[in-house]
């Protein structure tokens, strides 16, 4: 599983006031909390200002670049700040994110080929209005994309298919329709990964992390292989490395037991 | 989801010797903690000594029933001990078990047709030596099974097939085995009901209830809806609601819903 860690998002509340108030030490501090946790990429999400994106984002990618060597994952919509962006890390970044919409894969494939990046690809089409109703239309968004990806040279293994994961409060099929259109990626694009901001599901319930924790199973069960979610949340990566176990990746179950003996909060 | 509460059984060193002790309180007490968390049958096994097999079984038959309404599964391989059970409950029990052994299935389909128990179903062959090596060899034991329960005019609905639950600790593949074996049953005989043994696949691991509760969600993702499992181990019964809520079961999320605010301790 590729976790990628979701907490540096300037359109959180905290993440967004420590840009504002240049507190250095609130962005390290999540940082290093998700890297010593085991993500395999951070996350780093500016906010949506247009005038200060770009120096927002090149000022976090030189706090988390100072206290860590895991990689990021450059969350923003602007061509202008992925590519300021991509000129300071460090290491081969994962980009976040594209969509079916063909000025955003106009301006982004050119880039995401000549680096060789790992890309966030959404089951959307932003040209469009509203999201997309059920699986069969993310699999139309999700079929334009490979067109074009493909056509630009970038390997399928480098995209990371999103499929949108809805709250189940709001629609009581959101579960069954994400898990349908999983198997389905999985089945027409084998070399693809698969991911997805798993909190969404548990939008609106109690006792969130027992919702999110269990779709995970679910979901990875279906054949999702990477997730954006919160790599410090313990009872998250117990039920990601149990699962794990079952699904017969665990050869003597030697991962999980070890990190049980550790009591799960490090990878 | 139909609980089969494990916990009142002969073969486990407390009940074996509050059999011994004549221990009324401590079996009320198992009794009662099941049926408040909602189980759906309480097995009862007396033991496995031919002397007092059935003298115990009534005996457990009566304090059950003195404390709860909750109808009971008679756990027994001995057709004597189960007339006799058969003939001493308030209400329509399950039976626990038959298997593709002839002798058994001879012995016991009669007086199950007659009653019109539910029954489990292991998908063994107990006069074949060992267990079945996969799921091939348990789908060819449960294939036998209902040449013979359809023969004597019992429905598929009565049944619950036990797929026969393995430890992961000493088959990598067991749980993947036990999923491709439910998803066969559920395709075949979309009329009978799945169940087992949950505990069995965290045998000697570390963390068992997280386990069993990912375990869980699983099974009943790929169709199982049963289970013999403890209902008041509240962890297990969270990943239950949870799941049946993300499998589109629960209109409005209303009995997770109910079921959080309550703590999960109530059915």
């Amino acid at each position: 599983m590729v976790v990628i860690g979701e907490k540096i998002n300037g359109t959180r509340k905290a993440v967004k006031e420590a840009i504002l108030n240049g507190d250095r030490l609130y962005i390290e501090r999540i940082a290093l909390e998700q890297a010593n946790a085991g993500a395999d990429y951070l996350d780093v999400n500016a906010g949506t200002n247009p005038d200060r994106e770009t120096s927002d984002m090149l000022w976090l990618l030189d706090i988390v670049q100072s206290v860590t060597d895991v990689p990021v994952c450059i969350d923003s919509s602007s061509p202008q700040t992925l590519k300021a962006a991509l000129e300071h890390v460090k290491h081969l970044p994962m980009v976040n994110s594209i969509n079916a919409d063909p000025h955003r894969l106009e301006s982004f494939l050119p880039v995401i080929k000549e680096k060789g990046c790992p890309v966030i690809a959404l089951a959307l089409d932003e040209s469009k209005s509203g999201m997309p109703k059920n699986a069969e239309e993310r699999l139309e968004n999700i079929s334009k994309i490979f067109i074009e990806t493909r056509k630009a040279g970038i390997g399928d293994d480098l995209l990371y298919i999103d499929p949108l994961i809805m709250a189940v409060s709001t629609d009581n099929n959101a579960c069954m329709e994400t898990l349908s259109c999983i198997r389905a990626i999985r089945e027409r694009y084998p070399q693809a990964h698969i991911t997805g901001g798993l909190s969404n599901i548990s939008f609106g319930l109690p006792k969130r992390e027992l919702v999110n924790r269990t779709f995970l199973t679910m979901t990875m069960s279906a054949g999702m292989d990477s997730a954006v979610c919160d790599p410090a949340n313990t009872a998250l990566i117990e039920s990601l490395k149990a699962t794990d176990m079952l699904l017969g990746r665990d050869r003597f179950c030697r991962n999980y037991t070890v990190a049980a003996k550790r009591g799960f909060d490090k990878k």
